[in-house]
This record gives structure tokens, sequence and C-alpha cells, in this order.
């Protein structure tokens, strides 16, 4: 049966009522998707939503901005938060549930454990955020073993998250099927994020460069250009663009993110630079 | 129906035969109960497995020697295995399936996830092997997970590894249930354990030592005496049995493992002390 997405999305803050109704759903015979954000929602959420209608019976969303996974100095007091937004969104695209659990549901008094995935985190995001992916990977296996979801829909813009949330699950054999979903970008190439909200209309306009910058590079070193030459003019293009500080541009092996330095197996050009107030990341796929 | 204690028993090596068989146990609407080892089983571990049938319509041990929770100058390689004699045992107490994995389908090439457990693992049996609780959470979250067992029991003659174990279930928001079982020990009240089969006769009859004085000073301390002085009393007594180096012998609360000195809420005494090649380790409930 179809959702109805115009209802209001029912909301639960407890692991014990978000596990009530996933069992009601479990015990029919039927699967759940998990669909897990930061919320400040936009249209690439919605496209995971859509997919995970599209993997499993149910969907539901995770709205939780997760303190482990951004430093002092990062922007998470000021993270765009709006849950009445977020609910209405996610239930217009068919959406059944939100979880949108408190701190001291997710991190109450005595806490103490933490995941540290090796691999995929190494180098890239990790140098500029050290602390990043072992707040991602924690807080996602809560939310995997809180949801019971059968199945999770990640986006590839975040892939080196989406690679190193697939080692944890599979090393920690957390069952649950992950999915990943090519960026959704803007009518421009710029993918979208969140923390476009941070660009002024005049970087906002430059920063499509990166896409197209990246995309080039990327078909000329799946043709064989060389690709640490591809690099630097990819480097030289955003500067020039107005990119201020770039955290790296790098080409990587698709899976296991070891740098490379050939597309003779599947890879992924990766790239952070900061425009304005906005660190902006993307990546593209390099088939040789 | 009690299960047939005099069949062999059956053994699965790989994540997928053993969730076949708990799926099925599942879908019958009947619970699990995992009793997770390093082989090398004794009176201590079918007494788990004992409180595992009255906790859950089918129990499964796991039988697994854990790289990750033994240092490289440590007995890993020559730590007691008998599988057969194991299975034998297991059988008999009413086990139904063996798990015993192999070491690729633990840990399988491209690992890369760490546990790590602050809180009551700090101090105690990690001052001298750091790396024991971070090995023993992650090798029991991924036996949680790969059961997907309902409830499972683990003894307290490793009272620090159960708090341990503890805590890092509920951070991980793993769902089963926890049960701690008092301690077996021998007649002489030696806490039953793998490792006494390192003793020498003379050094056997003289380990007990540790458990009587270890029960004196809990009696004492829980009726006023200061702490202080009967911890100092119970490390010259089992010194002057024979025991080498003393790791430790330290009052702690009962569930956080935080250092105590008095008894004013449930308390534990926790021992470690070398006699000869075994390093023994103790504990006794003190209740003020």
């Amino acid at each position: 049966m179809a959702p109805d997405t115009t209802a209001p999305l029912p909301v639960v803050r407890t692991v014990a009522d978000l596990r009530e109704r996933v069992r009601a759903w479990h015990a029919a015979g039927e699967t759940v998707a998990l669909v897990a954000t930061l919320g400040a929602l936009h249209a690439g959420h919605m496209a995971l939503v859509t997919r995970a209608r599209e993997l499993a019976d149910h969907v539901l969303s995770s709205v939780f901005v997760n303190p482990t996974q951004f430093a002092p100095h990062e922007d998470f007091a000021k993270y765009p938060r709006d849950e009445a937004g977020d609910a209405a969104k996610l239930a217009a695209a068919g959406c059944e549930l939100l979880y949108a659990p408190t701190l001291d549901v997710m991190y109450p008094q005595g806490f103490a454990t933490a995941i540290g995935v090796g691999g995929p985190s190494e180098g890239l995001c990790s140098v500029t955020r050290p602390h990043f992916f072992g707040g991602v990977a924690l807080v996602v296996a809560k939310l995997f073993l809180q949801t019971q979801a059968d199945v999770t829909v990640f986006g590839e813009k975040d892939y080196q998250q989406l690679q190193v949330v697939r080692r944890m699950a599979r090393d920690l054999d957390i069952p649950i099927h992950i999915e990943g979903l090519p960026t959704v970008r803007e009518e421009d190439g710029l993918a979208m994020s969140s923390r476009n909200q941070y660009l002024t209309a005049e970087e906002r306009a430059r920063a499509p460069e990166l896409y197209r910058a990246m995309t080039e590079a990327a078909a000329a070193i799946a043709a064989g250009a060389p690709s640490a030459a591809e690099l630097e003019r990819v480097r030289a293009r955003i500067a020039a663009a107005g990119f201020g500080t770039i955290d790296y541009v790098e080409l990587r092996d698709a899976e296991t993110l070891v740098p490379v330095e050939r597309a003779d197996r599947p890879a992924r050009l990766l790239a952070a630079a900061w425009m304005g107030k906005a660190r902006l990341i993307d990546n593209v796929p390099v088939v040789g």
C-alpha cells in the first residue's frame, strides 16, 4: 500500500518507540529501509527516500545532527536545523516515520564506546577532519542497530563516507544492505549539499567549476592521460574560479580508496575545496 | 523439546550457515542464547550453557581463539585447543549448535574496524594488557551480530570483561540481553579457568589462597574496615603463598568500575596475580 504522502509524519524520539514501529513491520513480513540524515533536507535526500521506497516496503528517516562527527571549530552549532520543514519534505517523498532522537538518547551519561575504521577512512577528508569518520561510523552503527533496518541508501556525494560505512558494517557483521545513490546535482552540475546554503550568490555562480573541472579530468584520465597532470589542472582551474584552500584533489581506487595513478581498475576522482565559508566536496567515477 | 544430549553437535563455520540455523529458530518464534568461548571448556563454561538453557529456547556456543585480544608476547599460539572435546562437552550440557569460525571468516582481508571502550575498561587488566578489551569488544560485537542471539551469558570470573561487554552492547544498541553468572569454583575455592592448566601440582595447591584472602578482605571492607589496609593484606598474603608479580588488587564500583575507597554502594574487589606461568584473576562482591 502506498503511504499517505499528505498526512503529517509520525515522529519517534526513543529507541523503544522506534523499535515498536519497526517490529510491527517486520512481524508482518515487511522490509524497512533507513535514510540517515543530518536534516537540512534537499532534493538529494528526497532522491534517497525515493530509491529507498523501491528497495523496501517501508521507509524511515533519521534526523540527528551528530556532534561526534564535528570538530570543536566546525559548524555543529550553526548547522541548519528545521525539523518541521524536514518532516514535511520526508512525508511528501513517501517516508513513513521520522526518528529524531535527542542527544541523551544517542549518547547517554556513561557512554564510552568508539569505533575506528582504517582502510577507506585514510587520507582525503580525514586529513583536515581527523575525527569525522570515527564519529560517522559510530552514529551510523548505532542507527543501523537501533532501527534494525534491512536496507539503507547513502548518497555517493559523500563517497568516502559511503565506503567507510560499507567497511564498518561488513566488518561488524551488521545485517543491512547498503546501497549507494549517484550524486544529485543542481542544473549547472553543483552537487546538492546542505552547506551550499553558506554560499553567497556570487560564490554560488562560480562553484559549479569544481564539477566541470573534475568531469573533464576524469574523462581524460579514463582515456589514458597521466593523472598527476590532470589533477594539477583541476587545482589550477578551481583556484582560478575563486576557490580558496584546496584540501585535496586525488585519484583513488573506487572501493578501497587506496591512492592509484591509473584507472586500470574502477577509480574515483575526489576533491574538497573551500568557496567562501563553505567547504565543498565532490567526486566522479573514472572508468578506464 | 529438550535437546538430544547424546547426538554429535552440529558445527557451522560461516556466518551464512550460522544465520540460516538461527533464522529457522527465530521464524518459529523461539529465542536463542549465545555462550561465547575461547574453547578449552571446563565446568565453568558448562554452567554458562546450563543457565543459557533456562533463558532461551535454544543454546548455541561459539569457540574462537580470538587473536585480537592477545598481545604478541601472550599465549595465543599455545592457548589450549580441542574442538572435538569441546563439542562433546557442549552437547552433553544441552548446547545445540557449535559456531567455530575460521580466522578469515572473522577477519577477512581488508578488515579495518576497531572498537574502543573507555569507562569500565580503564585500569585493572588494561594496565598490563592494553589491547585486551578492545579485542574482546570487537569479537564479541561481531559474535552478537553474526548470531543475532537474543540473550547471552558471560561469567563473572572475567568481571571487567563483563562490564566492558555490557557497556559496548548498550552503547552500540545491540539488541541482546547480557546476563552475568557467578564464578564457578573448584572445591577449594580456586576460580575455574582454562589457564589453571598451566599450574604445576604444587602451584595448584597454593593458588586458592587468592580467593581466600579476597573473600576475607571483602567481608572486612563490607563491615567498615579501611579498604587500603585490607587490599595491602591481600597482597601480603598472596605473596606469602607464592604468587609472583601482583598486577593489581583493587576496590571498584561494581558497575562503572571507577575506583572507590568504601563499599557505600555495591563494590567489587578485583585482583590479578601470577602463579608460575599462569596469570590468575579473581573478583568478589563487596556489599556494605
